[in-house]
């Protein structure tokens, strides 16, 4: 598969990831106001439907990583064999899915008829919240490259988007671990927004998390070559 | 499989998706009054179930399309070797869909004890709610056809299942996406319910929807023959 | 495997069935009291789970039947070809079936500490519902029979779990669509009953639905012998 | 796997297993005051997706045991063959799972900013909560031996998590089932806790439990080897 198309994978999958969590966030906040759990069960279960389709779906061209701290983690894990990204193709992926994380707070706010641009006021800054990003990061990158390891690959739309399901609830973050959903979500003022000033701690608790997730895979399967290359998720 | 039986397939299986929406949307309007986002939740948590099991049941007789934007998608997708569906039995397709998409209404009324034949009306008419309605049939086109041209068509009736339960909730719109469930929700006056004013302006999304679709999988596959017919979605 | 044993897992699979149902009902009832709607998710979503954990299981001993009208159809689809339950396996299944299902509501009344045996105040007596349960029941048959004449019996805990998630919601009765559990729902006075007098209409419209389940399956596949006997539904 | 990799697997698991429970325990009572039975959806729901991913992506290293009950049953059901855990194995299995119990609660309170190590005050005494724990863990076992033994330990990731998406509502003690999972869960005083006086009762049920369940799988499928060792669930 081309790098093109890849990339178009990649900003399309991202795109939609964040379409997908903003948009399902400002229906729930529009049809359940004042019940707050309730709101964050329809977005949950939005995101857990819409995340494993579009790796079902994307996969097979791209990867769908969706992600610069997976994109960055398959490079890092397979540079000695070349089994990963390349550093080249790791920084188009990045690029192409942090623009595809803006795009779809846009594409959000253009279906629901809110200001096509505007800026999240919804503050996320504390640190049980960063320990709960550095859990959702470690945890998130420790299931991706576990699958991959064990030949399991198959299973991450299933597996991938069930974690996900499982951490917007476990993790008092809600679980962002995405550094392009994140600054994505900066971009709408809505119950699944992120304030600009919230963003960089959870930037940071999203790599250390990925560091961490690294190590907790050494420990648990060692540094054997991958069976399959990791971005070839699907 | 003859004709005959996948156009009874095609009415059947439409027939009974419009009898979930329909009836599981009078169910939770019943049971949920005043509670619009649990309404919602529990209409697209039943749709979701009853998408999934038409797709893996009927699948193997017709291709489980149900929707005539799928039938023009694989007949246009196809038409040069031949690989989808004929123009005649696109139309036959197609007429099947809208008859059980109307019979699948009245079947939800008889089952809830409403008057047998009645018109909505729930007006949904808002550019706001176009914009959703081709956000959400591109979405089902590209889905449909990379699974298909992906050889993976086996993960339908999870995929597309999925689909739907994060479109209901991502899009304005709801995500009707199908011309012969809009035309049939035309007929319940319901929660899932159309006004017949508003369901010209989503046929004409829904068709826009289907044409960005294939070309969205033109860019991100190419145009190379397709690995299996998509008549065979299953 | 010997008709000792898979009496056993029919007998165990319909008691945990109905003490699933049953189970969920008070617990959803105790919980969320005041709520119906939320009631019925909570008791539809543990029910999906169940059943198809227990089709799972018991399905590689018994066939995982648990329904009376299941174990008939069985006998009368494969019995020109000896492919089905001979009748007397038929009988003895649907006795275990019988004898499971006021067990499982047993099982519950005891582990939510309510009187051991009790009588269902619950009325389910109106002509739209029996029209609800005959819907209920074709479907089923319909979804089992065409699985496994496709030779797709493998998807059936996954397929038949998720169609009883449906047909809670999109049928008036909520679909009890099994004779056993039916009778065993007699016998709990909770959310999940159902009161003696309306339960024979049910049984009868159970078994019209069979009928017309096999009449169905007949048009959309034809009578060309089964790939696998329906006793391995599994 | 050396047994090393496999202690840190269970460990791991249960940790993240005790996590997911009390986290979005946590969760769910702080965003749905009063609503204990939405609470109670949500938690499940999270546990459900949590512990498919758990088993899916750990099993391949230690079989994801998780739980003292299935270690002891795994050991005991293969010690004639050796087809399960060694003795030795076992034991180490189990201290790693209840220290990773205990881990589990205070990381979920590191997330939630709450005192690291609290106890819980919540009671869970009563003869009828005892009889839910029995019926729990039976069935846990059931489950588990009958998949192991049919040559389908591959669907136990969402065959067992399903198991416990349905024993949190039909069992009365919303299904514990797990003696490590029992201890983790007294350090937390939250919606999922349970006080330490309650324990005691709670573990001699589950113990209660895996006896019973291993003399069900016997009476359905006999004492034939098991055609793959057990501590190879996955």
């Amino acid at each position: 598969m081309n790098l093109q198309r890849r990339a178009l994978a990649e900003f399309l999958g991202t795109a939609l990831l964040v379409a997908i969590v903003v948009g399902s966030g400002i229906m729930a906040q529009s049809l359940s106001p004042g019940n707050i759990g309730l709101q964050l069960l329809e977005n949950s279960t939005a995101t857990v439907f819409g995340l494993g389709v579009l790796i079902a779906v994307l996969g097979p061209i791209s990867g769908a990583h969706f992600n610069p701290v997976v994109s960055l983690a398959d490079w890092w894990h397979g540079r000695r064999d070349a089994s990963g990204l390349s550093l080249k193709s790791a920084v188009i992926y990045i690029a192409a899915q942090i623009v595809g994380g803006v795009g779809g707070s846009i594409l959000a706010n253009a279906m629901f008829a809110k200001p096509v641009v505007s800026w999240s006021t919804t503050d996320r800054s504390a640190p049980h919240l960063w320990i709960g990003e550095v859990v959702a990061t470690t945890g998130l990158i420790v299931v991706i490259f576990c699958l991959v390891r064990a030949g399991r690959a198959a299973y991450a739309p299933v597996v991938v988007a069930s974690y996900i399901g499982a951490a917007y609830w476990f993790t008092s973050s809600t679980s962002f671990a995405n550094p392009a959903v994140t600054i994505g979500r900066i971009f709408s003022d809505s119950f699944a927004g992120i304030a600009p000033a919230s963003a960089p701690a959870f930037l940071v608790a999203q790599l250390v998390g990925g560091v961490l997730g690294l190590l907790l895979v050494a420990g648990l399967i060692g540094r054997t070559p991958a069976e399959a290359p990791a971005h070839a998720v699907q």
